[in-house]
Order: structure tokens, then sequence, then C-alpha cells
């Protein structure tokens, strides 16, 4: 038994102290999601080492000779994976496809230069700097999407979740969520295809399931969830749902897809069923159970000791530079004839990537297409954007002068 | 990415196997569970192959060179203890020890003897089969403890439960799996203990450990509890039961113990505080997401082949008669004085095994002290006592003169 008290431990370990120091971090204002994956690199192998193990890759965990420690590893690393998965699903719930048609203007453009920006300073800066193709656009991938939950969070907490402002941020978030996770479909593949034809299949076969999932997939549930309640199995509507969750998962995986697009979209999907059966409060306890499992062992895998070598902390600063400077630059363009302090507000809003930054890095460290030391610093860059935003916006905010751009305060719903 | 998929996959099938199986069992008034065991029978390797593999034990597939399939394996058996985990949990969380304490006459004595009946019977029968030792102590601490949700769910549906017989068996029961699982400690110690004073060292710790989380345990959350809401958590009342449920586990394995004794103590701990915070209803789609595995992955371990041996029938029906007989016999003569119906009443309220048998099947197998064969056995013993008890339970009672006993109809919680 000696083997199951071990992964138990480790479980429990990282689960409190993903809590504790979440708790902590909140206590004074930061996200809870930093605190986690500080925790994480704090109790991970390459500093205290009550955790986890130095393999980043699931690839070589899975099917190999395995020592204990693998074990483990394999154990820690499907518990993050389905974390990630619930993370994603959670973030589609909160998209309603019928919204993200409705972005108009502004939003798009601000949600599609804010990609591109990211996408070409940080692949021109990784190739610049010597690192291969592949490396140079995870990494560029990592910076495109925004984090919807921190910036949602923060715009919440000062209460101008109503304001022009907000609404272009908000509706750029969503815009770039869906065309970020579409680059890292793409991206994913760039390392496994063979040649053009299976690049451009996997496109196509992307394309196919979110169109599917995005345009008939809400129409079904939209039709036929009033249906759910009576099929005779307890607690139906959740349980329909983590099988929708973990099927589309899997069946993402099997087209070549990352397991998360799939959980995106059949939160995507359940976005229109779930004020009828508050499906985002009953899954909740499964997010909170499971999503601290993503954070901490992400920050597991973080070494510290890759930034003795001067030039990574250069590429790490750099990049969270370029990371913020190409959300200024796609606020900016985008908001021609909106006031200055508009402009900068709606560039800082797009600047937290949070754990989409997390995620991407994950998988490419996964894939075994991100070297340690790029990851640890694409884990900087989206940890320093999620800590820098919070209190820029919140002075940006107090020191506009079109007051009559404020409105009431309105509860958030928060993602992390 | 092919291993993630692959085990996604997996629990993919399993749970959506569980819920179709359980739902399709229920519409037709039998216990979920038992079509959760016989659906991952149907599904597993012995059967159609579709997920999981033959191994049996957790110790042999931790730390050893590791194929892909035993990585599978691996991970399905981490889901399906986690699964065991929270399961044991909610029995604890029901249980209080409050109601314990008052627990009086009878029903004690309902409790004790059927847990010395059913265990000596076993013992005896496996002995004389030729069974060895550990083996023997295994199954007969197999045959111990009632199934109170299968029963308490007659129980409501018939509306008897306030009935004077009904007290006495969920008195009893509850008696009887604090016993069984004191008992399944000690049989969990024989195989690895080297001489008497290390067994009688472990006893003396599950006791410390038993009497610390029952009395001392349950009076610091009584106390305290109200100050839980203050902890600057997120959710912080689920999050604190969540880390006391997975830490006790893991301590429990730590001093030598089963996980799951520790999963239940946390539940006794916290059954003190649960009407505060709903803490039942919010673990609950925890439990519904992760329950399902234990219950499948016990059914993928299950060889219907080994029947094909004339004698290992003999031992599964055999056992199952004496699960049986055991029980009826310790409730004929603990109700002396009662009519006769009730003692029968009583008898075959005690005698379901449900998940309990199972959760002592698969630890003996995990630990290697149960064959495969007897494996098979348990779980049919387990799931036959649980189809036949309801149906006979109706008829007794609505055959029942002592009109006057009946109560209305109270709503039970259910456990499966």
């Amino acid at each position: 038994m000696e083997g199951i008290t071990g992964i138990l431990t480790d479980l429990f370990i990282i689960f409190a102290a993903a809590k504790l120091a979440g708790g902590f971090f909140q206590k004074f204002d930061k996200p809870a999601i930093v605190g986690e994956v500080l925790v994480g690199i704090l109790i991970g192998p390459y500093a205290l080492g009550w955790v986890g193990t130095a393999d980043n890759s699931l690839v070589h965990l899975f099917g190999s000779q395995a020592s204990a420690d693998e074990s483990l590893a394999l154990v820690l690393n499907v518990m993050a994976e389905l974390g990630v998965i619930l993370l994603l699903f959670f973030v589609g719930l909160e998209t309603r496809v019928s919204e993200l048609l409705e972005v108009k203007g502004r939003g798009i453009w601000v949600g599609v230069l804010g990609i591109i920006f990211p996408f070409l300073f940080g692949y021109a800066f990784l190739q610049f700097s010597g690192r291969g193709n592949l490396e140079a656009a995870f990494v560029a991938t990592a910076m495109v999407s925004t984090s919807i939950g921190i910036t949602a969070r923060v715009l919440g907490d000062i209460g101008v979740i109503g304001s022009r402002e907000s609404r272009i941020i908000l509706g750029a978030a969503v815009i770039d969520d869906v065309l970020g996770l579409l680059l890292l479909s793409f991206v994913s593949n760039m390392g496994s295809a063979i040649n053009y034809w299976e690049l451009l299949l996997t496109a196509g076969l992307v394309a196919a399931f979110v169109v599917f999932a995005s345009l008939i997939g809400t129409r079904i549930v939209r039709r036929y969830s009033i249906h759910l309640n009576r099929i005779p199995i307890k607690n139906a509507p959740l349980m329909v749902t983590i099988m929708l969750m973990l099927g589309l998962s899997a069946l993402a995986g099997w087209i070549g897809l990352a397991a998360i697009i799939g959980a995106f979209l059949a939160g995507l999907m359940l976005a229109e069923a779930k004020e009828q059966y508050e499906l985002e409060k009953q899954a909740l306890p499964i997010y909170e159970f499971l999503t601290p499992f993503f954070f901490v062992v992400t920050g597991t895998k973080v070494n510290l000791a890759v930034f003795q070598d001067l030039s990574v902390l250069a590429l790490a600063l750099g990049i969270t530079l370029l990371a913020i400077v190409g959300k200024l630059l796609a606020g900016g363009l985008a908001s021609r004839g909106l006031p200055r302090r508009s402009a900068l507000i709606i560039g800082t809003g797009m600047a937290p990537r949070g754990e989409v930054g997390l995620v991407v890095a994950s998988i490419g460290s996964s894939l075994g297409a991100i070297s340690t030391d790029m990851f640890s610093a694409v884990v900087f860059m989206s940890l320093a954007t999620t800590l820098i935003v919070p209190p820029i916006l919140t002075r940006l905010y107090r020191k506009t002068t079109s007051k009559d751009e404020l409105t009431a305060r309105t509860p958030v719903q928060e993602v992390s």
C-alpha cells in the first residue's frame, strides 16, 4: 500500500498548499492562481522537493520503464490534466456563442490585433535569440491569449464592468480565447505533422470540430436540454455534463488536438443550458477540487535556477515586455477615435495572460516542444503580467475623467 | 499525447457506462451500484476488453517496469481509490458519533452478533475449503459489514424508516460499519506484521486514531466549525473538508491502515458541521464524479470464467448463503421477545453487503491476500445479497400485521 499512500500524501500536500497559498494571495488582493503556481515552485523538486519529480513530459512517462518516482509523476500529471480540462470547460461555460457573434467593431479588432502583435513579436524575438522554429511558435502562442478571469475580476472589483472599455475588453478577450485555441491546435501539430497535407487535414478537422460544437452543438443543447431532467440517471444534467466534457476531451485527442479544446467546446455547448440546471454551481466543487493540481504541478516544473543564466532571464523579461507591448499596441490601434486613456485601459486590460499562458506552456512542455528554460520563462511571463496589471488598471480607471462611463457595480463570475 | 488520450478515453467510457448502467438499474428499482459493477465486468479485460487490464495489484504496478497498459491500470486504480475514499467519507459523514453512542440494547446486539456470526462462518468455511489463513480472514471480513445505504433506501421507499425494526437495523448497521473497519485494519496487517508485538502496536495505533478522531476530533469540529467561514480561502468549508479527507487518508496509510479508514474518520468528524455548511450537498458532485470509477474498476477485475470451476462457484454460493444466514441468526438471537416477523425483518435488513464487501475485497486483492477466484466470489456475494434483499424486505413489511409500527414516509439520504 506504500505506493497509494505516497500518492495520497502528495495529493494532500498539493491541495492544501494550493488553497493556503491562494487564500494568502487573495487576502492581499492578488490573484489566487499566482499563489498556487508560486507554492508549486516552492514545494517542487527544484526547491524543497516535497512533491513531484523533475520529469516534464507525459510522453516520456507513458509506456516506458517507470520507477516509483515516475509512477507518481504520471499520476500527478493526470490529475493536473483533469484540472486543466475543468479549467477550460469553465472558460467555455462562460462563453456564449451568441455573445461571441455579438462582439462587433472595436472588440473584434482588439481581439484579432491582440493575437497578431504578441505572436509576431514573440516569434521574431525567439527566432532572433536563436531558438528553433517550433519552440518560437509555442512560446509566441503562449503570449497571445488574455486571461479573461483576471481582468473581469479587476473590472468587477472597481465597479466598472459595464463601462465602454470593459465591454470592448471582455468581447475582445472572448475572441482571442477562441483564436488562441485554434492557434494552439495548429502549433501543436507542427511538430508531429509529416507534411503540409497532414497539417491542412488537421486544420480542417479543427475547423469542423469547432464549427460543429459551437454552431450545431449549441443548437442541439438549446433545443433538447429541457429533456435532460427526464433521463433516468440521478442528477442527470451534471452527469451528462461530465460525460460530454470527458468525451469531447478524449475525442479532441483522437483527432490530434489538445484535450482542453474538447473541454472548452463542451463548455461552450452547455453554456446554453447552464442557468436551467445551475451547471456552474454544481460543477464548481469538482473544479475547485481539481484545478489546484494543474496550477501547482505547473509550478513544480519551474526551475528558478535557469535564471542564473542571464540570457534566460533576459528572454523571460523580453517576452514579458513584448507580451505587454503587443497588447498595448493592439489596444491603441483599434481604439483610434477614443480618448487616449481609454486606449490605454483597453491595452492594459488585455495584458494579463494568467492561466492561458500556463496551459500553452504545459502542452508545449509535455510535447517536448518547449525546453525547460523557456518553460520557466513563459511561466514567469504569465505570472508577471497577471501581477502587474490589476494595480495599474485600477489606477487608470480611478484617474479617468469621463466619470459618465462608470456604471453600477455588477457581480462578475470569476474564473479563478 | 497518445498516452493522455488513452487515459481520457478510458475515463470517459467508464464514467458513461457507469451512469447508463446505474440509471438502467434504478429504472427497474434495482440498486445503481449493482449496475455499475456489472457493466465493469462487461467492459473489463475478461469480457469485452474495452477498458482496464487484468492486473489486480497496485503494489505490482507501482515502481516496477511499467508498460503502457500498466500505466493505464495505475491511473484507473488511483481514480478508483479516490472514488472509494469519497465513498467512505460519505459513510462517515452520515454517521454521527452522538447517534453511535445512542444506539442501545438490541441495536448493539444485532450489530455485534452480526459481525461475529458471518465472520466465524466465513472463516471456518474458507479454512474447511483448504484456503489459507490470511485469505480466509479477508473473505470473512468482507462478509461482516452491512451496506447501510441499500437498506436505508428500501426502508425509505416503503415508508417505514421510523418503525422500531428500522431503528434497530440502522443503529446496528452503524455499529457494524465501525467494527467492520476495525476488523479490516487488523486483518490488513496480518499479512505484513512480523510478529505479535507489531500487530499489537498497529491495533494500538488504530484505537488511538479512531478514538482521537471520533471523540476529540468531533469536539474540535463542533466547537470551532463556526469559524470555518472566516478563513480567507474561497469556499473554505468545502476546501477544508477536502484537505481533511485527503490528509487523514494519507495519515491512515502512514500508520499502516487502509486509506478509507482515514476518509471515514474525516467524514465522522465533519458530520458535526455538515448542516451548517451544506457539506453533503457541496461534496456530492465530487462524490458522483469519482465513485463510479471505484465500482466499475472493481467490476473490471472480476473474471466470470473462474466460475467454470464448479468448486469456485460452490464457494461463491456458500459464502453468499453464510453471509445471509449469519445476519438472520444475529437478528433472531438479538430480537428475542419481539414478534417473529420483526426478527426476520431485522435479520434480512442487515443482509445486503453492497459497497462494503466490495471495498474489503478490493483491498484484499490489492494486497495480494485474496486470490483472483475468491475476489470474484466475494463480488458475487456482495451483489447477490444486495439484489436479493430489497424485494424480500418489501414483502415482509407489507405483510406485517403491526400496522401501528408504520410511520409516515421520511426522506432518506441515500448513499448510492
